[in-house]
């Protein structure tokens, strides 16, 4: 049962459940691809999907790059930290967290929109983007097709906005490598923290935190499954030592301000 | 066809449809709300839902606070610009960016976590965060419950830091009234840009822009059908015009600042 998996706890139970919900807790990421391709079709439907999420006021801050050309998926590759399934998957989608078309739509009428030059307006557009993404990667799923986020399309945001010629107060937010998935892909759903550590009631609790040590045990045989090293708390504390571990995205702020996305 | 009304356009079609989807399609936001409950049952699901989604690293950087009681949720409609819907819907559902669990366990272990100290990592924060909550999304109208996003939540985030007893590095990211919708609500399915105005081959063409003029067009017909003035562009127009729309969230930077989420 998937919401055994979910959790890594034998003993995890739902009780309402229905066959959208079985497509979201089968959820895993996919970075082996099979033959099939993702249609016109397919791809429509992905991007109406993400469409229909809520967004912030109904600005829409948000479009997406569809990448099918190989040479040009070899070297989006490249520049997120070598990740050749990025060049195996038949479509890769860049979510572009999107001020400009906003901006313009001012420059059209000679006026100009002021509440873009404060972070709260770009976290709204990173906020809008992955709530769109999100639909897409659950329509994804129902269409039989698997996916995978990668974060380190901002490990050099330069070089990705020339490849892909993104304009003004515009950033490559995430990528999306969407293929169908190769079941001798080694790679199982991720299990979860309990949902006792992270779901509150009335106010957040710290005694939440008595719940990660047994998370941090199933993690690590789920790891240890895959031949991986750790449990959870090595691999968050590995992951956030410092700007070394960053892939160069420490210098996000400034590039963001460079782009014309500032966080005053 | 839900597809139709989610473009405001007769002639949209989509090739690839099924139940997940035409859920999606069919999203609206719902400001008034019927009598059913929301059940202990639902609530799991959506949070399962939401822990789903993916995460960046594994890093699971969010909480949530579930909100019934009467005069929390008539607090934070309060706090969250008078939107009275909270204090009607059942259930309130506030997500928090969380970095003070990863704190707190390089606190556990006597180490640190610089690289928390850098907007990318803030970022992550709020994306998983985005990521997780649309799956609750999906999963509440499976269930045939409706909900609406409450960005205002950050219009006086001390305030609700306080109410909510959050701990250093969090943050309140957004807020979801959930509840089954009450089909007498005058709202529909908002229309959105053409798909050519944000979907993108191989590289971002501002010639997509050629599209805005028809949405302008229909987003003015639906909002008459409601009583409300304007085109697309004048309420972006608006909504973007400066510090004084942005409901106190032009301070958003600061707060963060000085709740332990830096945006270096």
């Amino acid at each position: 049962m998937s919401v055994t998996e979910r959790y890594g706890d034998p003993d995890a139970r739902l009780g309402a459940v229905n066959d959208t919900v079985r497509i979201q807790l089968a959820h895993r990421s996919v970075r082996r691809f099979g033959p099939r391709e993702v249609t016109e079709d397919d791809l429509t439907t992905l991007v109406a999907a993400a469409q229909s999420a809520p967004t912030s006021s109904n600005l829409q801050p948000w479009s997406v790059v569809a990448v099918r050309d190989p040479g040009r998926r070899a070297r989006l590759a490249h520049l997120a930290g070598e990740q050749a399934f990025i060049a195996q998957a038949p479509l890769f989608l860049v979510w572009i967290a999107d001020l400009g078309r906003a901006r313009r739509l001012a420059a059209r009428r000679g006026t100009d929109v002021h509440a873009a030059d404060y972070l709260e307006t770009t976290l709204i557009g990173f906020i809008d983007t992955a709530l769109a993404a999100q639909n897409a990667v659950t329509a994804a799923e129902s269409l039989g097709l698997g996916s995978v986020f990668v974060g380190a399309i901002r490990n050099r945001p330069e070089e990705v906005a020339a490849e892909l010629k993104l304009p003004p107060h515009t950033v490559a937010a995430f990528g999306l490598a969407v293929g169908e998935p190769d079941p001798a892909e080694a790679a199982g759903v991720k299990p979860r923290l309990p949902q006792a550590a992270v779901l509150h009631r009335e106010q957040y609790g710290e005694g939440a935190d008595a719940h990660l040590d047994v998370y941090d045990e199933r993690l690590a045989a789920y790891n240890a499954r895959y031949g991986l090293k750790g449990n959870w708390t090595d691999r968050v504390l590995a992951r956030l030592r410092g700007p070394e571990s960053m892939g160069g995205r420490h210098k996000l702020r400034a590039v963001l301000e460079s782009f014309g996305l500032p966080s005053r």
